[in-house]
């Protein structure tokens, strides 16, 4: 008999317990700038059976889908649906869907989502332009108004709320002003929308998308989107329905513009999808629809306005709070969003004691706040308040494990003046 | 006072009754070519509560998937882990990164999902080639080595198992193939995987996808995917990090390719969020990423042997009735897929009457069976058996309603013929 080995010679090895066992995660209050705790209803939503793709039960639930974020996006844009990949694969499949390589687009810059919009318009084969501010401001409408005399572009691109600076950029006159340099508007809503007015329609906004991991209290994975009527027919002169499907009908309307450079973001063959035609494309991601689903309709019923108002209170408070305990805040507040606030870290906690006092916060307390990208990396917390976390509880707690954690630091804050100077805010 | 009018005149009507209660699907033995039935346990899973995207439990989740779909895969690739999108979001992210315009790419096609990639490998700019049987065969590698000798391909492309035929490709010659006229190999499993062998490495498959909702018993939203050494090593060179997070030393290393055009499945990208770099990229879709982790461990914990025949022996079961009850069954059944059967619907039906057999297997039993695409639609129904639905009795109920719903149409039928002959498989 051949001695035993202590060193494993099976070249695959077993899998190690731990992934033999059903995911279990830690408690956290996740009150960072997204994603966030979820809403419990919205993870039981979730949870549901499936149905077939085209079972009457599940184009009833995307017929709903479909109304429920008319209401969120406050539109009657017909073409309102879903994107099957996070708020970012809705940023590009509204890019992808609408540039046409060498159009000229115009992004609006105030943080590194402004520049996400740069770098996937880039790709989509614009020649990009851009306006910009300093972080922690946001851009004069004049400004965009003599980048659109300039350029002349067939689209605006920009972030309504960009949580890399807090900022939370004006957007009534946009649409207007797009409009009379015959170009299209495009947003990203996903950081503000539920907690920060948004009116696609008043505003003339053509296109908007979302995603759920912020104010919605939902998961990351599913992207609401809008389009107008004007951007349902940009898109549609490019249309091409895919080899296998394609009919004779099809081949007799080619594209009149340059076909759109992914199957998968191909907004043209994703409207055919959710209307009459059910066209095959994806199978729906039919969890993720139903959490959608949930997240837009606990909004809804709770109304626009009362959840836009819960996030000015919580987000007031939390800014009286911070400041309490003697913080700074970073940018212009005024145009600040509702939903999140940027803190600065105070100079005498070093260059690592920003991760050292989220590590803390995390590891003892069980609460997570972020940091930022880029200029602002090391130099703020960002402390969110934002769909089911934007709640009294949840900032009185981080406020309370905040001054426990910077005491523990040796940075001098008031003992209970962040939790006072919150009560305030509920109080009056 | 005005009189009482029975037309509404408010502009935006309140949400209809049915939007205001939470999700209520009706029960459905969902019997088609997928999505199917989701393993409860799955769904468990999936409505776990989020953490923060970069918590470390959450890089140990991602790290435990990766493990896990090394297994499924049956690999050692590093680049195992997840797309954000459903199945078609894994074969566009590897096309995208793989191909760059003007390359030529040979594309096996035996059904609608090998017209996919054409269409998908034609949208990233590749001249595409294709070899082509009929429907209900599969492509002899001879064709396929021809086709190399002729177009000199820099990828080959490929569906394991389409499901619109049924056909399961051989692919064990295929990588040695591939690699001999320097070309890399592309599989599209997303309907084979785990009910049917499937060896990356062993058969030097270079890059494979696949999604969740067939034999891995999950829903739609998720793509795994693996990549090999080369493989990764052809996306690596093509390399640009994004605007907004890209530092001096991503700026010293130009990308030697082409530009990858997609920045949301662009897996240069996200295989260094995966990775010890944890680049900021999309926020990961978090309940998805929990269904795909519970649908990997379940197969694991089964085992990759018991689960392909746990798939080949049901699918014997329900080939075996259909034809007990007197049906035929299409295509060249010794290369069918273990988990999906396409029946062909009698002639006597008439045009509509496929149609009318799937609505009285919906509406009076409850379960769902397919038709298919192009030359098969309304010629076949598909029946799976796959995922948590690889059940006995799943199939016997089936067989069991079918033959009913066929008698009341008027069709020969052998009374309990059908699941006779299933439970003969069974019982030998």
């Amino acid at each position: 008999m051949s001695p035993v080995s202590a060193v494993p010679t099976d070249p695959t090895p077993p899998i190690s317990p731990p992934i033999s066992m059903p995911i279990s995660m830690p408690a956290r209050l996740l009150m960072g700038p997204g994603p966030i705790t979820v809403d419990p209803r919205v993870l039981h939503a979730a949870a549901t059976q499936m149905v077939g793709q085209f079972d009457p039960a599940m184009t009833a639930a995307m017929t709903e889908v479909m109304a429920l974020y008319r209401t969120v996006f406050a539109t009657e844009n017909e073409q309102t649906f879903l994107v099957d990949g996070t708020s970012r694969a809705g940023i590009e499949a509204a890019l992808v869907s609408l540039i046409e390589p060498g159009d000229d687009v115009l992004v609006v810059v105030f943080g590194r989502f402004g520049q996400l919009l740069v770098e996937i318009a880039g790709r989509c084969g614009a020649r990009v332009h851009t306006v910009e501010v300093p972080w922690g401001e946001v851009v004069p409408v004049e400004l965009v108004e003599e980048a659109c005399r300039r350029v002349r572009p067939r689209l605006i691109a920009v972030v309504q709320g960009d949580t890399s600076t807090t900022m939370c950029q004006p957007l009534a006159d946009l649409g207007e002003l797009a409009h009379r340099y015959q170009a299209l508007l495009y947003v990203d809503a996903t950081a503000s929308i539920g907690g920060n007015p948004f009116e696609t329609d008043a505003w003339g906004i053509d296109v908007a998308t979302a995603g759920l991991q912020k104010c919605l209290g939902g998961p990351s994975g599913s992207a609401p989107i809008t389009l107008s009527p004007a951007a349902v027919a940009a898109i549609e002169r490019r249309k091409r329905v895919e080899a296998g499907i394609r009919t004779a009908d099809d081949d007799s309307a080619p594209p009149a513009g340059t076909p759109i450079a992914s199957n998968y973001l191909d907004l043209a063959q994703i409207i055919d999808y959710w209307g009459p035609r059910r066209l095959n494309h994806h199978t729906e991601a039919t969890t993720m629809l139903y959490a959608a689903r949930e997240a837009a309709r606990l909004l809804v019923a709770e109304t626009l306005p009362a959840a836009i108002d819960r996030h000015r209170r919580h987000g007031e408070a939390m800014l009286a709070g911070v400041r309490g305990l003697g913080l700074g805040v970073f940018g212009d507040v005024a145009h600040k969003m509702t939903n999140v606030v940027a803190v600065e870290i105070p100079e005498t906690l070093g260059s690592t004691g920003g991760d050292r006092v989220r590590a803390a916060m995390l590891t003892c307390f069980g609460i997570e706040i972020g940091t930022s990208f880029g200029p602002l990396a090391g130099r703020v917390w960002r402390i969110g308040t934002m769909g089911y976390n934007a709640r009294q509880d949840a900032v009185l707690l981080t406020l309370a494990a905040l001054e426990q954690v910077l005491r523990a630091e040796g940075v001098p804050v008031s003992a209970g003046g962040g939790v006072a100077a919150a009560s305030e805010v509920y109080a009056g």
